[in-house]
Formats: structure tokens, C-alpha cells, sequence
């Protein structure tokens, strides 16, 4: 019995590490592919590219791992939470990765045109999305009920800066509509970094599902519903 | 014994029927949303967003389902897949919703907005999406491999369509750019509709991995790799 326990919980902790390593993959992505497209480095925008495949095979094995481990161990109450939440936190960091390899594919057409100075700070809203990641990568790595909830906290106030970024590249395509392409690009890899976001709120809620589901002992046997 | 396999088999068809009417309401709130976002009909836009807060209390409803599952009955094999799968769609559909949900917010502004001819046909991009929701339901439904890579095949047809949608609203904005702002929300709802159609593509692929791991019955107790 001992043997069989300690299998089960080597397993979680393996699907944790791998998860984990899958997040920091993801993050990396969107910051290389914001860099590549900025600065039109192809070789960095090819890197992405090369980047998402291995995401998406992680995405698979990680995947597989939960399943395995659903199937061989038949896991409880917060033994499963926590599986179904990886499983769900792992398609949400694949669909990272992604928005990755659209921008970086963005990056690659986008040397075909003249570079323009943007209106827009793009490297502080790559950041702001990648730190939300993190953010909600260490969440769960802590099991920090607190970091989930400030990962919800900044998505708040996230629809403000995306209205005034969408301003200032509208007003700016009025005032040089020669760069309109240029900054329909730049649009899109924003709305691209925007459900990168998306993201991070996603992997933070289930974090919290999954973490104050651990608190209500007494309900083993059945899964406690949301907001229980 | 007999008791216990009827009580399983009628919660999965329990799970699968709530599914598939999250479906049909996923695929109807993406027509109601474009009818309502051309149409300029603000009830109809107001409606899908009824519809989307519906979409998501039934999502996690049948999360709870299917966590209910998984926890009393520890099913295998086959079984267990395809509770994943139920999983796997529920999140896809539910982001639909949020689609719908986005297209007719983008609705209820465009009234500030002087109404004006597009240079494309949103009801038929919108109509191919929600027909590839559609298909890939059926395909849930009926088992069906072929129709399954049927909906894979309609996504491989679509980069073409994308470009030309995308190089017709940059070619008005130049000749109109008085209109850009209309034509800018028309390029952001063509890309809402083409998430959508990559949700059908992931809804099809975990069909496809449910149905063809189905044949795999030597395999009791493990779970087939994807390819297998």
C-alpha cells in the first residue's frame, strides 16, 4: 500500500514538474516572439516556431501523463481536482504558445514592409502578459491562493489599456495610412497578447478552484461544486 | 452490479446530451451574434449576451458532470476518453460563447457608427464557422471518423479565405478610410469567427482521438497514445 502511494504521489509530482517546465516554455515564447517581431529578427521568429512544436508535444505528453495517472490510480477529491486542473492549465499554455508562433509568424511577413516607429509600447504589453503568466504559473507552483486572485486583479485593468492602445494605433492609421499595414500587424499581435491574458485569468481561476477545493474536507466522496 | 453499469452508462448519456445542447446553443448565439452585429439589431446583440452567461453556468455544469464521474465511478479505458473528450469540447464550446459574446458587444457599439457596405460577406464566413461547429457536433454525435476529418479538411481551405478577407478590408481602408473604424470591428469579428473555426478543428481532433482510440480494445488499462 505504501509502494502503491508513494508511485501515486512520484506521478502528481512528476506531472507538476512537467507542467511547470511546459509554463516556462510558454512564457519565453511570447516574449522571444515580441522581441523577433520588433526587431524582425527572423532567426528569433523561426526560434518561436520551433518553440510551439515542442509546446505542443509537451502539451501531448503532459496530457497523456494526467490520463495515465487518472486511469492506473482512479485519484479522489483533491487528487483529481488537481489532475483535471493541470489538464486544463495545460491547454491553456499550448494556446499560449500559439499566440507565440502568430506573432513571430507575423514577425516573418512583416520584414517585407518599411519599419515604422509604433504609437504603442509593445514590449511593456508582451511583458504585462508573460508577468501575468508567471504569475499565475507561481500560483500554482505555491498554491498561493493570494497570487491567483492579484493575476484576476490585473486583468481588471486591462480592458482601459487595451482601449487606449486600440486608440493610438486607430489615430495614428488616420494620420499615416502609408504604415496602415504596419499597424494592423501590431493591432493584431495586441489582440494576440490580450488573450495571452486571457490565459493567465483562466490558469489563476483554476488554481483557485482547485486550491480552496482542498480546504473542504469534508466533502470527500463528491466534488465540491464552484464557489462552494 | 447490473445496477451500477446502468446508473454509468445513463451519466454518461446524461453528460453527452448536456453537451451537445451546449452545443447547438454555442453555435446558435455565433448566428445570432453576426445577424445582430449586421443588422445593427441591439436586442439580438443584448440576447447573445443572455445566452453567453447561459453558455457558461451549463460549461460548468458539465464539468461538475463529468468530475462526478470520474470520482464515483473511476471508469476506464474507452469510458474514460471519453469523458476527457466531454471535457476538452465543453472548454472549446464555452469559448465560442465568448466569441459570440464579443462579436456582439462590438454590435451594440458599431450604432455610434455610420452604417456601411463591406467590402466582404460576414453572413457566409459566419455561416462556415458555425457550419464547422455543427459538423464537428455530428461528428460527436455519430461517432463518425470521416465526418470528423471532414471539418479538418474545411480548416485546411481557410487560410486562403482569411487572406482574401483580410486583403479586401485593407484595400477599403485605403480607398475609404473615413470608414476605417467600421471596417477595423469587421476585421476583428472576421477573426473572432476564425477562432471559432479553430475551436470546431479542436472539437473534431478530440473526436477523433475518442473514437479511434475505441477500436483500440487490447490496450484495458492503458490509455493509447495519440497516433496509435
Amino acid at each position: 500500500m505504501m509502494d502503491t502511494r508513494t508511485h501515486f504521489h512520484k506521478a502528481l509530482d512528476h506531472l507538476k514538474t512537467r507542467l511547470i517546465e511546459l509554463g516556462n516554455k510558454a512564457e519565453d515564447a511570447i516574449e522571444f516572439a515580441v522581441q523577433g517581431y520588433l526587431s524582425r529578427d527572423t532567426a528569433a521568429c523561426s526560434r518561436v516556431l520551433a518553440m510551439e512544436s515542442e509546446i505542443d508535444l509537451a502539451e501531448r505528453h503532459i496530457d497523456q501523463l494526467a490520463l495515465d495517472i487518472l486511469a492506473t490510480q482512479q485519484p479522489l477529491a483533491v487528487d483529481l481536482r488537481f489532475i483535471t486542473a493541470c489538464m486544463k492549465i495545460n491547454s491553456d499554455l499550448e494556446r499560449v504558445g500559439d499566440h507565440a508562433a502568430a506573432i513571430a509568424r507575423r514577425g516573418l511577413t512583416e520584414t517585407r514592409l518599411p519599419a515604422i516607429e509604433l504609437p504603442i509600447d509593445l514590449s511593456r504589453i508582451a511583458a504585462r502578459s508573460a508577468g501575468m503568466i508567471q504569475q499565475a504559473l507561481n500560483a500554482f507552483i505555491t498554491q498561493d491562493l493570494e497570487m491567483a486572485n492579484a493575476v484576476l486583479k490585473t486583468d481588471d485593468l486591462r480592458g482601459r489599456i487595451d482601449d487606449q492602445t486600440w486608440i493610438a494605433l486607430v489615430g495614428r492609421m488616420h494620420q499615416a495610412p502609408e504604415t496602415l499595414e504596419q499597424l494592423l500587424d501590431a493591432l493584431i499581435v495586441v489582440r494576440d497578447l490580450s488573450r495571452v491574458a486571457d490565459h493567465a485569468t483562466n490558469i489563476a481561476e483554476d488554481v483557485i478552484l482547485w486550491v480552496s477545493g482542498m480546504d473542504v474536507r469534508h466533502t470527500a466522496g463528491r466534488i465540491p461544486a464552484a464557489g462552494e
